[in-house]
């Protein structure tokens, strides 16, 4: 399980860092906002996770090699889109997609990481606990991410997403019974990310109030 | 006391949830969205309490009756907006006056009930601290909730909001040397309440600088 | 070195203080919300220190001496600001050097600030996260007072703000090697500063991405 946890940290640390430092880049901030973006979204959830249950100085801080490689995956993102800037029209439509696939990987990873984080910790008897921390490890970077760039957390409008994340909790939860943690982590990883594409592609969304927009 | 405390924590989970579901609607959040506002705009104020003292991992994730609480209140008033959204004259004029109300009785119950924590946790001493978590307890959720939003927490402009909070804590503080604590809890809950109502009607504001719209 | 960082806090909350409050007056909030802002702002970055390295309730919290010394100032700003704001073009000259130059002067002190109660809390042997620490006690009361102003926090575009930060929270430690931690305080506080003020002159920024506005 070790080397396998390993490897979905690295894997949602790249994938946030990438997805914090293109908000950066499309809200017009400098080279220290995206490597500052892309570092908050990587370790943002895990420092929220650590926090609220007593695990300080959070990781993040203490074992810095994970915020070094969300600062160096910003700095490539940020000379990638320097390099290609010049191509607005496929810029944007790679810049969607990778944003897109790279937000749901790390949403999955980070879930299920934040809840062997906390079984570790704290053990594995409370399931609200649980499912909270893992989601607020899941969507805790992005929230941080869309908070630092001035919009409504995506989490709050986009097509499912924090639902996912708490699907892959709870098929995590329920699936490391019978089929063990490594093989629930991929269970629950596939689950998350098929959510996403598939609520992305068949524009699936939740039902929503039209709200009048002059009354604000 | 203890029963005492129990039906103050359920009057503000519910007016706090109300507040944050109706927030979110109006911002045209989808019903997850609406949810996770009703559940941070109800718990936000209890949880960076209990980080802020220390008291990890929040109350409101090992025991998820208020959570769950919050998130049932704001289901039902996204189903209540959904069915009289068609006669949005009468909605909004209701919508303003539920806002306003559940939110002045819940600012006025988690101002008390967060110095109640601290009075069991740290002591009784240090009155700074007391009317410090008092008042972060009150109007945490309600600040969470307008950041979310992506709105100028209402705590910084709304006629004398956080205003009667501070007084809400420092009239339980006072009045429990006399009285004891039941009847201090429901004088300071008056008070708060009976101050935002009065600045409410009146238009009470506190003095406030125009800056030139255009200098931004 | 005592008596050296107690004037190190005192001239950071009074400038971060001054900063916040000439935000929240130019976000039109009234008399509170200028005080607020001005505390937030002022043991903000402190707050969020303590918060994860684990020593709570806050410092701020429990020894309000600080925090009072930030709503005395902010009230102070208010009114000097009440008195001159009908001569707009002198305010408004003054009000940008000011801000400058107090945000400059808290970040920096509040950077060492940071290293040092990390170095006496924790120790001394973890560079990565004396540096976090450092810069996020420097940066976090800018960045919660740019939230609660609903701006994208400057830290994020602002010429070369945190680079400012971490320069000095780096020449810090490495001074502190050769000369003692009160010159090294000194020498940083200069450095931090004077890269601010020369960034400011010259224009300094760090390179940026134009992403085009209207595909927002």
């Amino acid at each position: 399980m070790d080397r396998m946890m390993l490897l979905f940290e690295i894997i949602g640390t790249v994938a946030f860092s990438i997805s914090g430092a293109f908000v950066a880049i499309r809200k017009g901030m400098d080279l220290l906002g995206v490597l500052v973006m892309g570092l908050v979204t990587a370790v943002g959830g895990g420092v929220i996770r650590d926090v609220v249950t007593g695990s300080v100085p959070p990781k993040a801080f203490t074992d810095p090699g994970y915020a070094g490689l969300a600062i160096a995956v910003a700095a490539i993102a940020f000379v990638i889109e320097w390099k290609i800037k010049k191509d607005k029209s496929a810029t944007s439509q790679t810049f969607e997609k990778i944003l897109f696939l790279s937000d749901s990987v790390g949403l999955a990873t980070f879930t299920v990481f934040g809840i062997r984080c906390v079984q570790e910790q704290l053990g594995n008897d409370n399931y609200a606990l649980l499912i909270f921390v893992g989601v607020i490890t899941g969507v805790g970077g992005g929230v941080l991410r869309d908070l630092f760039a001035n919009t409504v957390p995506s989490i709050f409008r986009k097509h499912v997403y924090a639902t996912a994340s708490i699907v892959g909790a709870c098929s995590f939860l329920l699936a490391e019974k019978f089929v063990g943690q490594n093989t629930a982590a991929v269970l629950s990883l596939i689950i998350t990310v098929l959510i996403r594409v598939l609520a992305g592609h068949f524009q699936w969304n939740l039902p929503c109030i039209e709200w009048e927009k002059n009354k604000e």
